[in-house]
């Protein structure tokens, strides 16, 4: 048995907080003006009320609204799978277990916070979400969750990625999404970067400042962001409490976690709720964030205040950062190509309670082939980081002979990521 | 709840055969030469004896390899899914199930006989296989089964999709396979081919003449097929046998059942195993094979005696056909232009057993894009054609007032066809 499925009623009734557990209080937000806490108002412009308490909310548990759980059921609980063709390649003892977000309509987990930030935006009225996506997940996410609530979907694409998926566009097209190549001439802010980069491949943190401009300057509008804040890891956290059920069903617990890191948001949905039972001392687990050498925010960025995006126009975030004009190389796991770190994973690393790790391009796809081989998914670049931390667990396991449990979450599949697998393949990377 | 989950100890322990319960019995294959009707051992050049059996067997159960059962735990049992959202949006009492094959990692129903096939091969000693494939999904999956039991794969590419759908050939080469475009200078049939038409499109008949001529000039090599003959119909039925478990949990049983029809294995899979209990008359069921109107087969087809590739290489199989050297036009559902159809669709139709429709593209496609709005998932442009024959028989219920029950297979994704979405979105098509 390789497959452990749960039925549609365990789907979770409620997100799992970790913020009343972290190790200290979460260092407030500030106002990029006045560098003073924010308070809720300051965020109206750009998120509904009921994701600004959320984003806020020290509750344990938020209860989620029947028509999102309903909304999930599309394609949740997804399946627990054991990569017992991967253990036999590896020649390991070690189990290793992955949740596989990649069966989600769109692709990926970005879904889980889609379908509940559009359903609240909705509820307020809002008519039209603007954003900014990476390598494109989080914006058919969007752009699915937009159609399915009645809701008009603007794109700010990073450049180097809406060039290297063009199927991408054309998913978000398909659902009824606008998609544009960022830096755009749609802006001021994209114009500026235009007019001083004209070669400019983009990066997350550009994007997000046009989707934020883009938001302020059109009525009845307002921002939705895939990852990094504490609202969007929140929704993510029933991907691990489906892995909790499903890991009690095969009677296993894990020893070590592995997730990507870009913003966050993968990484706190497989984990977190582990990591709430470790930080109430109930359980014992590793959790391990994966990040691209070429973007290490984690691993080689500053702890401190920094802005959330390049023109620093969001709320000023306490968070592992590399500087918010960071451009990092255009690699393909263009989702992880991002300056900055949740607050929330910033300070459970600060405090020791996780760890991070970082590999470059090419290990990561060598790691990517090797698990579509045994295993037959082709993995999103960005999953192929967990998967290299996994295996990395699992090689260690073996040389120690240790018969550990390994869990990773397969944040998406990699479908319209062929052209990195080709350079790959071709040993042009 | 919109999904029916099944556990892996229900993943099937046989295929079932429809062959001993056909109305009448199944006309013989004819050696293309002598045109005498063939013995086993006409057919051991081309493929292992295990499935020469299999192709010639009515016992109506057989056992499938607990190794290939396990393979199938990869992926196995696929979802059964109501199309709630589908349903709303055509505001029709007519409950809407599809089998969602698209969950398999290589994207479609194909390697069920995939898996199957290269075990056989594998059995019997054989080193390498060579194939043809239209759309590239058989291709991917015959690749992948070839790269878990440890053989060489060859594919011959219909030209067409080659080129309109190169992410194909990466995930094949990804796999370990190698990808051809068809009509191809490597075989004497594809240089004549290409000498009297440079321009050639292809078509599978010249793809699989191409296959059979590499399988009998290289040692160690069989040729594979991924539709139309008896064993590959008869892997298939795994789908439909799920699928009746999965009604029976929701307590319901289809009035209706729709597959899209190239060569036939999509279309029996969903439909034999309930075909098989309305030809013993324990049950009452429609169904409906759909397919292109620029490849028209069933609807237009002659029924008689015909060769199932171009060059005239293999057996005579009695079955509708357009004639072998029929060229269809390249459109985007390449996994549907036959010219023949297998004999058993083929007589189940002529003895009016089953029905028969056709579609053209631009229909198909919108049917494709409403499915995909409701449901999320990007259907591959062969599941269109299902998709649109429910449809069509959820607005007649509609009209009519009544409270049918329709089942189609999602025989795949489409991520690989977004080119063809683009072109209809842009009003190309």
């Amino acid at each position: 048995m390789s497959i452990i499925f749960l039925e549609q009623t365990e789907v979770p009734t409620h997100y799992t907080n970790i913020v009343p557990f972290l190790p200290k209080p979460l260092d407030p937000p500030l106002h990029p003006g006045t560098k003073k806490p924010l308070i809720p108002s300051d965020l109206e412009p750009i998120f509904p009320k009921a994701l600004i308490a959320q984003e806020m909310s020290a509750e344990p548990l938020v209860e989620i609204p029947a028509i999102v759980r309903q909304a999930y059921m599309l394609y949740r609980p997804t399946p627990l799978v054991r990569a017992e063709r991967l253990e036999k390649a590896l020649g390991t003892k070690a189990k290793i277990y992955f949740k596989n977000e990649s069966v989600s309509p769109v692709g990926s987990h970005k879904l889980n916070t889609a379908l509940a930030q559009v359903y609240y935006n909705q509820q307020e009225g809002i008519k039209r979400i603007a954003t900014e996506t990476g390598a494109g997940q989080w914006g058919t996410a969007l752009s699915f969750a937009c159609q399915m609530f009645g809701l008009e979907c603007v794109i700010y694409m990073v450049k180097t990625s809406f060039e290297s998926k063009p199927y991408r566009k054309i998913m978000m097209n398909l659902f009824g999404g606008t998609c544009h190549p960022s830096p755009s001439d749609l802006t001021e802010f994209g114009r500026k970067v235009l007019a001083e980069h004209p070669d400019s491949t983009g990066s997350l943190g550009i994007a997000i400042s046009e989707a934020i401009e883009d938001t302020v300057t059109h009525p009845n509008t307002r921002y939705a962001l895939g990852s990094v804040l504490n609202h969007v890891l929140l929704h993510q956290t029933i991907i691990g409490q489906e892995a909790i059920k499903q890991l009690a069903k095969a009677g296993d617990y894990p020893d070590v976690i592995v997730g990507c890191h870009g913003g966050g948001s993968n990484f706190a949905g497989i984990s977190f709720p582990f990591l709430i039972e470790k930080l109430q001392g109930k359980k014992s687990v590793r959790a391990i964030a994966v990040e691209p050498e070429s973007c290490p925010t984690l691993t080689k960025g500053e702890y401190r205040y920094d802005a959330g995006d390049t023109a620093g126009m969001t709320p000023l975030l306490s968070m592992y950062t590399l500087g918010k004009e960071y451009m990092p190389d255009p690699i393909h796991a263009g989702g992880l190509r991002y300056h900055g770190a949740s607050p929330i994973v910033s300070q459970l690393h600060h405090e020791g309670v996780i760890e991070a790790r970082a590999y470059n391009q090419k290990e990561v796809f060598e790691a990517g082939v090797l698990f579509a081989k045994a295993e037959g998914i082709v993995p999103a670049p960005e999953s192929c980081h967990a998967i290299k931390g996994a295996i990395d667990e699992a090689l260690v396991a073996k040389e120690s002979g240790e018969a550990k449990t390994i869990l990773f979450c397969l944040s998406g599949h990699g479908h319209f990521d062929m052209v990195g697998y080709e350079k790959y393949l071709a040993g042009n990377i």
